[in-house]
Parts: C-alpha cells; sequence; structure tokens
C-alpha cells in the first residue's frame, strides 16, 4: 500500500540540477582507508559475480508475494528465506504472525557494530496488460539516458536494491572479506499492505533483542538521479490507509442493496451520504484537513528542517518537477519552496479512489446500497496512527456520521531519525567516500513502516540508503538499473559497493 | 439504460393486496361481444401455437443487440426485421440513424383505428457469473408461486412480451381472423442507453405519418403481481443520464493522470473537487434538488393525480414493498401514502455509481488525477431534459466549477397521456374484459421513450400494456412466465389474448 516512499522523493531528486561534488571521483571507493585493499578485491569479485548478481534478481521477481491477492506468500516466504541462506546468514527462520509471517537472519562477524537491514519481500500488485514487458520475466530492456535495466513488478521497489545487499555479502565472502559489521536481517511480506503485522515480528524476543543492538537500520533503495545525487531522510510522513463505507446495512435507511434509481423520490441514497460525509473531512478546496482537533499534536518544522527544504528547493527544477506530475499549479499558487515547506508539513487526507454503484461504461440506473471511499491520511510528528483514526471516527460521530464505517487496512506513524545519530552519520560518510552527492532530507512526503524501528520497544534510527537508479514503483514498466550509461549514476556493481562502503563508514564510527 | 421504467411499478404492483374483480372470471374473454367466436379460435390457434411462441423468445434472446458494446448491432435489427416479417407486417425496414439503426413496419388491415406498437430490440448489459442459468441459453426455470418460466437477458425487459405480441398476430393469422385495427410498428436498439437517436427515426417522414394516424401507441409490458392486478400509467418521468467529471485536465489544477498520493500535501485534488460539486446538487439529506431554479417548471401534482397514488396506496403493503426494496424508513419517515405521492412528484439527482482512482481491493497510495460521478437526473412536468442540462451547466458555472464536465449520455422528457385519450380508454376496456384489476397510475417514477410520442410533432397517447408476469430487469435470473400456476396471472396463451383484446377493444371504441 504504502510502499513508495520513493517516489516523491526519487521524482524530486531526478530532476534536481547537478551539484556534484567532484563527479569525477563519483563511485570509486574513497582514497586513503585502511581496508582499500579489501574494497578492491570486493569489487573484483563484485564485478566478476554481475551474472549471477542480475540473475538473482531476475528470479525473485519471478515469484512475486502479494499480500492484498494472498498470492505466493508460504512459497515466498520460503524464498526469503533461501535468499538470506545464501548470502551467509544464520539462524535464518520465518516468524509467524496473524498475517503473512516474516523472515529473520543474522550475522555475527564479531565485529562492535551491528547494521540492521529491513526487507519487504512482496511488491504491489500488477495487470501485465498495462505492462510493455512481461512484469514477471523481468527482461532486460534499454532505457534511454539510463542504460540497460530489468524491468518487472518489484524491480526497484524492492527487490532489486535488495539483492544488491545480498550481492555485497556474496561479494565479500567470494574475496574472503569478513563483513566490519554484524548484520540482522529482518524481513516481512506485508507491506504493500501497510506492514499490519510488521510489530509482531519485531518485537518477538529474540529478534527485538537482535534490533536493539543495532547502531541502526535501513531498507535498501535506490534513487540515484541523473546527477547522481540522492537524499538523506531524517524521517517520515505516517499513514493511515482506510475505506470509507456509507451502506443502507449500516445506517438503517436507504436500500441494503442496489434498487432501481427512480426509487431515489421516496428512499434514502447511501451514496450521498457518503459524499456529505467525505465533504466534512477537507476544506472546501480540498486541502486543509478539518477533522475535529486534527492538528493538535501536530508539530510545525523546526528552522532546521525549513532550512533544508529551502536549500532542497534552491537546488530543484520547479518546472521539470511541475512537468513529472502533470501539474501547473502548486495548491494555492504557492512558490516551489513553500509548496516544499507544505509537503514536509502538512498532514493531508486523499481520497485514493472512490467506488460505488454502476462503475462500468455508461450509466445503469440503480441507487446504489452502498458506498466506498478509499481514502488515506498523511500524519505528520508528532501524530500518531491510533490518534487520527481515533479523531477521525469522533469526527464523523459528531458530525451525524455514526454509522458511516471506517474500516482501516494499514498504517504507520511518523518516524524521525536524528541528524546526528549513528546511521545518518554513516550514510553522510559513504556517500561523502564515494563522491556521491547526498541531500539531508527532512521528512519524506511518503510513508514507510521504520516507526516500528524508531519507536519503542526498539528505539533505533532508520532511514534509507542504496545508490543506483529506478522507477516505476507501484505503476507498470517498474525498472532497475544495472548497466549504468551515466557515469554518475551506480550500475549493480557500483551500487553493489555502496552498501559494502556503509557497513565499512558504520564500523569505523567512534 | 432507463430502460427499467418497469420495475418500480412491477415492483409495487407485485406486492399489492388482491382487490380483483371477479377472480374467477380472470382471464376468460369477456362475454357478449360479437368477435367471441373470433376470439375462441385465436386462443385456440395461440394454446396450439405455445411452443413455438415459447421457442421465438428464446432465439430472440440468443442474440443480445447491447448499443452500449456494440454487440450485435447490425444482427439484431435483421433479425428483428425478420421477426416482423414473419408476424405479418409489411413493408418492413430499416431506419439508419446516427446510431443504432431502428426497425419499422406496418399492417393495413383496413381498420378504423390504427394502433401503434412500440418495441426495443436491445438488452441491458449482463455478467454470466452472475447469473444461475446462462442468460443467453434462456432455459425453461420453475419459479416457486409463479410456474415455469424463460430465463435469460431480455426475457421480461423486454423480448418476452414483445414476442407474445407478436404471437397474437400470429395466432389471428392461424385462425383466419384479420386484425381489428391497423398496426404501426416501431423498434429500436437504443433503449438501454437512452434512445439517443430514436427522434430521427420516429421523424422520417413516412414513420411520422404512420404514427400520426395511430390512435394511440404502447409498448408490451407484463407487469403482473400475484392478485394479476397491473396499472395503467398516465405518465411517466423523463430522465437525464450523465457523468459529471472533475479532472486536472480540465480543471488547469492538480494532475493530469494518477501520482502518488503523498504529493497531497503540495497538489490539488480533482477527486476532492468532484466530491465538493457534488455537494452542491441536493440538500445535506441527499434528498431534494439544489440546483438553482431546479423547481421553476416543476408542476405539483393535481388532486386527481394525489387522490390516484393515495389509492394505489391504500391498496398497497407498505412492509412487503419497503421489504422487496431492502429499506425500513422511507425518506423523511414519511408515512407510506407520503412516500408514493413523493415518489410520483418529485424530481431527483441520483448517483448511480462513482469512480475515481483505484478501485480494486484494498488500497493504492495514489492521488487521482479523475474522478466521475455517473448520475441520473428524474424529471416531472412540465421540466424538459435540455432545461435540466442546461441548468445543471449553470449551476455548476455560478457554484465556481467551470471545469467539472457534465457529459450526457441520453434522457427522456417526461411524459403525460390523458386519462381520457383512446389509449387510455381502450386499455382500460380489454383488462376489464380480461376480468383484470387495473389501477390508473398517474406517473411512473422510471422513465421510457414515450415522450418521442407525446410531444410534437407525433403528439399521440402513448403508454404500456399487457398481461402475464416477469421480473430482474436489468438484474441477474432475469425471466418471463410462460406457464403460469397462478390462475389470476397471465401464462404465454393468456397474456397473448391480452394483446388480441386490446385491438378489439380498440377498434370497438366510438
Amino acid at each position: 500500500m504504502t510502499g513508495l516512499p520513493y517516489f516523491p522523493t526519487d521524482r524530486r531528486t531526478l530532476l534536481r540540477s547537478s551539484m556534484l561534488l567532484g563527479a569525477g571521483a563519483a563511485l570509486l571507493p574513497g582514497a586513503g582507508f585502511a581496508q582499500s585493499d579489501a574494497r578492491a578485491a570486493i569489487r573484483a569479485a563484485a564485478a566478476a559475480n554481475t551474472a549471477a548478481d542480475i540473475k538473482r534478481i531476475q528470479d525473485w521477481i519471478a515469484l512475486p508475494t502479494i499480500a492484498a491477492e494472498n498470492r505466493n506468500v508460504p512459497e515466498g516466504a520460503a524464498y526469503m528465506e533461501e535468499l538470506a541462506r545464501a548470502a551467509g546468514f544464520t539462524g535464518v527462520r520465518q516468524v509467524p504472525t496473524d498475517g503473512v509471517p516474516g523472515v529473520v537472519g543474522f550475522m555475527d562477524n564479531g565485529a562492535r557494530q551491528t547494521l540492521g537491514i529491513y526487507f519487504m519481500y512482496d511488491v504491489k500488485q500488477f495487470d501485465p496488460a498495462e505492462w510493455s514487458s512481461p512484469p514477471l520475466e523481468a527482461r532486460i530492456v534499454d532505457k534511454p539516458d539510463w542504460g540497460k535495466a530489468i524491468m518487472g513488478r518489484g524491480a526497484v521497489n524492492q527487490k532489486g536494491p535488495e539483492a544488491t545487499f545480498l550481492a555485497a555479502l556474496h561479494a565479500m565472502k567470494a574475496a574472503g572479506v569478513t563483513p566490519p559489521v554484524n548484520i540482522a536481517l529482518i524481513c516481512e511480506g506485508e507491506e504493500e499492505i501497510g506492514s499490519p503485522h510488521f510489530r509482531q515480528i519485531a518485537e518477538t524476543p529474540d529478534v527485538l533483542a537482535a534490533l536493539k543492538k543495532c547502531s541502526g537500520i535501513f531498507i535498501p533503495a535506490s534513487w540515484q538521479g541523473p546527477t547522481g545525487a540522492v537524499n538523506v531522510n531524517l524521517g517520515s510522513k505516517g499513514v493511515v490507509e482506510l475505506e470509507l463505507v456509507a451502506s443502507g446495512e449500516k445506517w438503517g435507511r436507504g436500500p441494503k442493496g442496489d434498487i432501481h434509481s427512480s426509487q431515489k423520490a421516496a428512499v434514502d441514497s447511501p451514496v450521498w451520504r457518503l459524499v456529505h460525509a467525505l465533504n466534512t473531512l477537507v476544506t472546501p478546496d480540498g486541502n486543509t484537513v478539518a477533522i475535529d482537533g486534527w492538528f493538535e499534536n501536530v508539530r510545525p518544522l523546526t528552522e532546521r528542517e525549513k532550512e533544508l527544504v529551502r536549500q532542497a528547493a534552491a537546488a530543484g527544477n520547479e518546472e521539470l518537477t511541475k512537468a513529472s506530475l502533470g501539474i501547473t499549479h502548486w495548491i494555492d499558487d504557492l512558490s516551489f519552496e513553500d509548496a516544499m515547506i507544505r509537503l514536509a508539513g502538512q498532514p493531508t487526507v486523499n481520497i485514493e479512489g472512490l467506488v460505488a454503484g454502476y462503475t462500468g461504461p455508461g450509466g445503469k440506473t440503480v441507487l446504489p446500497g452502498r458506498g466506498v471511499a478509499k481514502l488515506d491520511l498523511r500524519l505528520v510528528p508528532n501524530q500518531t496512527r491510533d490518534e487520527a483514526v481515533r479523531k477521525l471516527r469522533a469526527h464523523l460521530d459528531a458530525q451525524g456520521f455514526p454509522d458511516v464505517e471506517v474500516n482501516v487496512s494499514g498504517g504507520y506513524d511518523p518516524t524521525e531519525t536524528a541528524e546526528d545519530s549513528a546511521l545518518i552519520r554513516a550514510e553522510l560518510a559513504a556517500y561523502a567516500a564515494l563522491g556521491v552527492e547526498a541531500r539531508l532530507n527532512p521528512r519524506l512526503a511518503g510513508s514507510w513502516p521504520g516507526a516500528t524501528f524508531t519507536a519503542p520497544p526498539v528505539s533505533i534510527p532508520a532511514g534509507h540508503f542504496g545508490l543506483g537508479h529506478g522507477s516505476g514503483a507501484h505503476a507498470p514498466d517498474e525498472y532497475y538499473v544495472v548497466e549504468s550509461t551515466n557515469p554518475k549514476v551506480a550500475g549493480i556493481t557500483d551500487a553493489t559497493m555502496g552498501y559494502v562502503e556503509i557497513m565499512y563508514q558504520l564500523a569505523a564510527l567512534a
């Protein structure tokens, strides 16, 4: 569901003008490090293993686990176990939940620092008819301006980057190099439906104990744009996904099923009720949440956060960003800077979809017994998911819609990770060592299950890390670049070395 | 689209308590008529031809013409021609339109009176998966309480009753009896999408001339309930079917396509715009049209009309009617009588369907570029379809929604037919002669293309006539009873004789 925190940032990054620090040095391991010989050996091993690393991604894409469709659930979990074992993890096992099982694995390298790695092994639904290449065949295609890419469901969200992290472990093993950190791997198969049971995995006693030892945890990600620049996110919005349902059944008025529309003159309409309930949730322009008490716990952006957004906006290209979104105006005709500040700071109520009555071509004269609005609520610190659901319910009750159902399917609290945490320092150091421009982003407008890590009882820094490029998450023709024609953008070997680099940088922290 | 004017009345009729006049005499041709010998011969011929009459319906059902899907259009028109020729019509031909062709035929029997007959040869869309019997196989099934019925798409709406009218002509021919009236047959294949080109057929010069000679025109219909009672409709509401579309494309704000939902904090939402535009169309309870000037030309029900509705309500069964609609309250908790008066008298804006963004199972984090509400507007005299569309457009413009599109797919003006017209008198006389209780209904809440007949340039009385029973129009498991186990309800032979009877009664009028 909310598995696409990446797209907005990705798009912004992708369109940002180049400010590469020493572009010529990009993607070469930083000089002057004690482990530079080890890095060279690992790079040689990674380069020699490219075919197998690509095949690993392709084979994984061929087995799509889709929780929403209950598709390949046991198969996907078993496959995730195999991937982890093959990469050298020990104690690999499934962790049962009330839903789709998690998978965990550990790697004790006798190191001082432990790195947490979060994987999702599920993917978003897809319709093969919309694709130019069969979404499970993971064919290698030419992407003009980028190079050769794997095209398939999950290519960038998130199997490509995740498998590239595994490639780093394979390369280190092949080079005879022990990773300089211990690793705790925690995988779930329900990210795309909002991680409804992820907390059960993280709070399994031995998993929790392992996570608490981590200096930080990240999900592998590939968000380089044409300049090679990346964002380092200091947090993300939370989200609640839900269906608002008005029905004759619950209302006690209107029909229970669809009846002939001519009855409208005598019979109440649950769909009109849905429209009127929706109408109370936001201001008439659709842009500001009007749910009672919604802003009570909203923490305004700090001056530092605003400054970081302003820097990003100044480095960005407003016209290209608008073009990529298919828009000509920001809300209220805001400036780019103010629109980006609003993007980072404002909670939202968005309508993902409306479904009521007859939805086929043309019309059909029915008075429907039921209407559904699919909503997502984006939350900012210090709102919580539970608070949001409670306030929405109370608002509907107070507005006279106690019968309108709020069926929550999933969601996450917002996350925050300190700028001076070990994880963020290691990320910045790794990018710097690789000559990749990195910009601090105070808050991702998208959402991810990071709150499971940043909130008690785990309470560790959490974020995203990785080189490389891909796009089309949740959309047709999703791809992940494996052979880059842009010297500023990592192909699979350079992306592999990115994961190696952050291990060394984390290990080197005081 | 609006091809189901029948359902509401049908349901009401079906549930009305018995007030049969001489139930024992039901369905026998009235005694004392000069043509009683002829009727007996025709009945004998009809009874002998039952198998062929049933097969005619079944074969027709096997060829569904569906204008919305452009399915079997030339085939359906050609088949309609064949049916008309086989029944004895001359000058049978297709009448081209800008859409689906009409079919016309004539029968000059040297009579004083001419009867108009309106057929629709198209049917509503269907999903075989929802049916208990394949919808094109037209199998004979047992309907408890009713008898043997043909189950298939179009069985009652409208092929069954129409083919039964043709059966009457076959029976008269077989009995060597010349029909006592001339007949003008006018058929269209777009009734289910709102008869967008029907006027082109009716105004073709020779067709118009033939229609203007008619004492009245009716569509064959089978609306008997368990008491055998039928309604005689003196008019019907008009209807406009349309899609209201809000889009980033037209608005110039918001995205042109679907984008990631996290962008909501910075980007306007066309779907929220749709919700807010919808919200202005009706009162907050969803029940009274709030479009500027909507009631300007609404003629309140006359005292006579209200009296007729009160009589119907008094004879009806409120609890069974509610149960059949799946409701427990009328609008505003009105009494049955007042709800029925509201049903006859009030114009409505109904939401047939909502379609926006992601409509599949679960959620998908998109901010959609487009939202659609499928609406039907029911109109009462003296509103017109053109006036309704104009006022809706003006209202949206005035409310600040000039970009929200109003895409009309079809519709009809309201109709009115005088209680003392030849058609209504003949219908009442025929029902009386057959011992069938008939009740005047001042206005059908449903809609049909009758305004093409009642308005200039045709200007003839128009309505519905027929015995027999069926149900499920526009729904799965549509059926038409051919062998009735209820002595008060006509099977196919008695229904055939109903059409014979009205010819004689019209011929006998002064």
